[in-house]
């Protein structure tokens, strides 16, 4: 039996050394948390789906030419993924008004954008992760300007990768957040995960919720959304 | 006696149409509210200081290029102004870290800023002036990309041409906010006001607050904060 080191627990995962030193492993919980950790419950099986969603669209992100911290799945709730240091930025890409910037700044939920909009928040669960201007990100040293720019423009990419992907099956990619990292060779890498936990989806059709709003909202049946979602994106991949 | 016609009352001021149909008065009040409204108050004499020193400043700024709604003063408490179609975004200029800023972004007061910072906050009292991105801006119809360059620009502008005054009479212009309107000629020039009620302004050794600052935490002596700004700045007038 091997005594594993775990480096981090965050609200979704739980991250452990390797033997290698840039090298990670990621192990994903049933936990859910919103709100800023105010609301806490578990969705049964949430960690296996979300371990395998993220991995399959990772792998096709890659696949179109977006540097990803992907190594390789080893379970059906852990991944082995390189080591960053994650730029303290959360990067937000949004296709329809909701959540926060429907509720902040007046706009009715499900408002078509007139195109993406990318934003930036600080990663700091103190602070509530607050919404920042590039100047802001500049002024605290989170990012040059240069890595600003290459974060919006990967971001967008990956929205026109992503939106292409959910709109086969069915899916409207409203809007989702996105992690990125530095590697020990400083590349700048996509990071974190991309699941019902990160991403707002709807049915095409009736625009039913499929996704962490369902445990947010209390609207029921959020095991089934996620498995909803993780059928659809494996029937087509 | 003629009846004159109130277009609008807010928060400090109130504008009232004249025989022009491009002028409006302003008469400044004393009240004072903070917190969004939260807070309220009187600051005797503000009204008449705000008035005199605000078009002190707009004649000073007018003179080194800056377009302004000045027109005349005509009253300790009224102004004449050009009537114009207030842009709804609240433009801010920070030089040092105070207010929002700090609690927002977890900076201590005082802390100085690699360079001047302009954000924009959307006009919005029920939604409390939330800050927002030039993204937003844009998806909103506030402005256009051009004319946010310009703001943002303008700003900048105004905020050297300010702290070269401030210091001349010994006060650190920590922060402060500026509206722009639009003229029925469609150019966009500086509006509102130029005030301890609008400004962080401290004295240079002391580092004393002399604004409004005084009435939100109740740090006492309001009024004599705002008659040391308005005697200073007319003693190099
Ligand atoms: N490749 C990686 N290397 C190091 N840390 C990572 C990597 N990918 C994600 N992380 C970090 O793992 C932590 C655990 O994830 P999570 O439980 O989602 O945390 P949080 O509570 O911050 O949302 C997060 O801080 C996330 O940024
Ligand atoms: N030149 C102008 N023409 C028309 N309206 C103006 C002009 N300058 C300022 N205003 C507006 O006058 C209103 C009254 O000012 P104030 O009492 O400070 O309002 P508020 O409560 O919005 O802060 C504000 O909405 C302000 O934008
Ligand atoms: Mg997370
Ligand atoms: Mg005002």
């Amino acid at each position: 039996m091997t005594v594993e080191t775990l480096l981090y627990e965050g609200k979704a995962k739980k991250v452990y050394a390797t033997d290698k030193a840039d090298v990670v492993k990621v192990s994903y919980k049933d936990d859910a948390t919103a709100f800023n950790g105010v609301k806490r419950g578990q969705i049964v099986g949430k960690g296996a789906i979300n371990n395998q969603m993220s991995n399959l669209l990772f792998a096709y992100l890659s696949e179109n030419g977006v540097p990803t911290h992907l190594i390789e799945q080893i379970s059906e709730r852990e991944t082995l993924v390189k080591k960053v240091d994650i730029v303290p930025i959360e990067v937000v890409v949004r296709n329809l008004a909701a959540g926060s910037f429907s509720k902040r700044l007046g706009v009715p939920e499900s408002t078509p954008l007139p195109r993406p909009i990318v934003e930036f928040y600080l990663k700091d669960d103190e602070l509530g992760d607050p919404l920042i201007t590039d100047d802001h990100a500049l002024a605290l040293n989170l990012a040059t300007a240069s890595e600003l720019d290459a974060l919006r423009a990967q971001a967008l990419r990956i929205n026109e990768l992503l939106q292409a992907k959910f709109a086969a099956c069915q899916l409207i990619l409203v809007d989702f957040k996105l992690e990125f990292g530095k590697t020990s060779d400083g590349d700048i890498v996509l990071a974190d995960e991309i699941s019902p936990d990160t991403c707002r989806l709807w049915d095409m059709e009736t625009r039913k919720k499929l996704d962490k709003d369902r445990f947010r909202q209390d609207l029921g049946n959020v095991e089934d959304a996620y498995q909803e979602v993780y059928a659809r994106i494996t029937a087509i991949s």
